[in-house]
């Protein structure tokens, strides 16, 4: 978002170059890749803590969370982490927002893949640490892991993660779109915060079929650490949906919402 | 909300005219439609879903979402879209919300049609989508239609869509006043949250009336993919409704809200 | 708040006068009166529906609401109605809030007299509807009227109506504070937010307490359609509570958060 | 805040020195602590009344809270606190918030001790008033004291403090930053509302765990006025974790997020 306020005029900033090894000698990068990592560990450790804690209240009737507390943990962390770290690194905390950007030439190929090895590094880390707070309620509790629910195909799980992914992308492209900063100050003010709440519709509607994913860095945390035959069997789902997700709506915003205003 | 951006003073912009033939060859017009189209098709998809995914696990005691997961996921996704294509379509999704700003004066007639063509095929296919991941449990739980609910007669169906319908549209026009963004600044930046919020709690209170329409193409996407003679039955009332809310809506504005501050 | 706008240095505004006769002449003052009218009858029909809703729908399990979705209706309903009228009345909806602005020299008597009785008004209507909709879910649900709970004594009732309206009346000083306003600009655009948040956190306390007044326009209008004795024994305390806990709030706002800062 | 927004450049302010006597002969510094007393006495009031409000109607199924709306009164209630006291007291309401101030130089050591000790005497305010109103309902519902959950051991107990806090130190921190103030004038904007979003974020998560502390003077009000064994036994981790916790947080923002961006 940094190179972005650059951006005085009513045009879009020159793409990224794919290959843009200057910034490999910068602090500032290796600060992104830290705070990229930092963040998705912290939103692995609330989410799937939440998941945890949700599941093992269960039966005391009412007295544990619902799938809207679950859906609220997962929004309302990336509305914070995007909001702390955007002037950082963008806020990307997943793999497909990187993909979209990296496709919409806002990100150099380099950045991408380091930021993607963080974010999944970090997936990794936060689920740890639930788990070893508690193995017997990970364990019991499924981790947090994505699959797809009995009584779904396969076909609905991967559409589910292609039209929940394509929701958070395309809120990304329009809260960023330097278009809009320069011709209306005010839009970018809730920008973070409309970002976190696509993520709490997307999990408000698609917890009953895949737990929602729309993010293959906290899938595959999640897998690496619970590491169940169950867990893997779908995983691709969660890696192709989202980056597919991803590639339409980069191409919506760019041919179609961002397209010359004749 | 483009356009009132040019609107410097503290005046009024001139009403567009009734007929505005020139628009039909601007592309931002044609992409207007279709930022129209999406944005229902995604509003339905992810409130009907999470309608459906509600009522299917409301078995397993509280494992499921109450009204207020309905609710938010109804106000939630208007916050969203309303904030993402502000620029594009002025985030109307909604037929009754077009009406409301025919009346105003603030869009064509023919912009106006088209807009609710467009919303209406979108809901359509939003809800259609729903269907196609999972038959039975859409089937078994309604579709998301809407009805009046046992207990309740017609009039009072009608009173609470005319009510709701006024509530959203009142908070719209107070949100996008161009007086008002012309005299302080700040208030536009929660115009799209204000305007999600209303619809958020028109739900909690009318999700057990009639399952909250105040808005035509929701209502209808819903009948058409659902089908059945319950769901054709009362649906007038969530045309006439809405409209009649908008219109009410539409004169306090202008002759209460709006009028000369002398 | 359109006064303060005109308040451009560090200083707080000159104190309206008592009597102030002259603006008995202006539409602004009738549309004013309008604005809390309406206003007041929205808060009361959308948050008593809810109530009456949730109580209808709990002996189906967890289908219903529970006290966290009435608590958004009340808060909701005020960051809303508030965000709208804040420019046309200052968006008191809530006789303690006109009582506290009448303190703090912000409006003049006949103003604050002439505020309340339109409050009232629109009460008293918001709640009619709401019984006239369905009068057997309305009377067997004790129609949103406010009373202490079993198990609670009177002062106790008392003493939550105290410190509940100190919450709102506080918040919506320091939310609106002219000298805030002119330091920095940033402040005022979550002002109505706040002020909703703090209905919806004093209502997550104290629903189980007395239902929560801490408006006694509210209270009233639920009062007077509802009509039986329970709902009027304990009525006192949801005006002397609410009164003195704005008293405080402006004393405490006066002589203390907005004292001179030597 | 209000320091910081003569900070018109793109350096971090001087450190306050440590002693700072002074601030000790401006009513302003005395304002503060009289902010900071009441605020967390309103702290301690909304959010243990909520606790208590959960436990107590947890028998009638669905009609009281879950975790959910406990979690929204301890986030709600930082997010308008630190509204309205921001410009007076920079809004900590917690000693590791004051903490973490102190080691990064905002505040001095004697107004950091004087923080700490207007926020334990409010915190224990809080908690009495709740007692006085419903002494049953408190005792039976064990007061809103911290302790370590059965299936928990003490470390996780002690970590989910540390990071619990760390996240919120860090959101703080990032909310705050002079830098960000001074290059994006946006950002500011949702400051309070991030921080009471990862106060809840954190509820949500840590619940289950240690009833979530965070906030050593929150403990440690609620542990003196419930004064039983088990709410003593555990209190060192309701000190100890948010401490250190708000020590990397102060490490991590100066020597990660806020270096030099070469």
């Amino acid at each position: 978002m940094a190179r972005e306020v650059s951006a005085k005029g009513d045009h879009d900033p020159a793409p990224v170059p794919i290959f843009h090894v200057a910034e490999l000698s910068l602090w500032s990068f290796y600060r992104a890749l830290i705070a990229e990592f930092i963040a998705t560990l912290l939103f692995l450790y609330v989410t799937v803590l939440t998941v945890i804690g949700y599941k093992s209240h269960v039966s005391d009737a009412c007295g544990g969370l619902d799938h809207l507390g679950i859906a609220w943990a997962f929004g309302g962390m990336i509305f914070i982490l995007a909001y702390c770290i955007a002037d950082i690194s963008y806020g990307h905390i997943n793999p497909a927002v990187t993909f979209g950007s990296l496709l919409a030439g806002k990100v150099s190929l380099i950045r991408a893949v380091m930021y993607m090895v963080a974010q999944c590094l970090g997936a990794i880390s936060g689920a740890g640490i639930v788990k070893a707070f508690q193995k017997d309620y990970y364990e019991r509790n499924g981790g947090g892991a994505n699959m797809v629910s009995p009584g779904y195909s396969k076909g609905a799980g991967l559409g589910a993660e292609i039209i929940g992914t394509f929701v958070l992308v395309y809120t990304v492209f329009s809260a960023t779109d330097p278009k809009r900063k320069a011709k209306d100050s005010n839009a970018p003010v809730l920008a973070p915060l409309s970002i976190g709440f696509a993520v709490f519709m997307v999990n408000l509607a698609t917890i009953p079929i895949t737990g929602t994913g729309i993010n293959p860095a906290r899938s595959f945390g999640a897998a690496v650490i619970y590491n169940k035959a169950e867990a893997w069997d779908d995983h691709w789902i969660f890696w192709i949906g989202p980056f597919i997700g991803a590639t339409i709506a980069a191409l919506y915003h760019q041919f179609v919402m961002s397209a010359g205003a004749a």
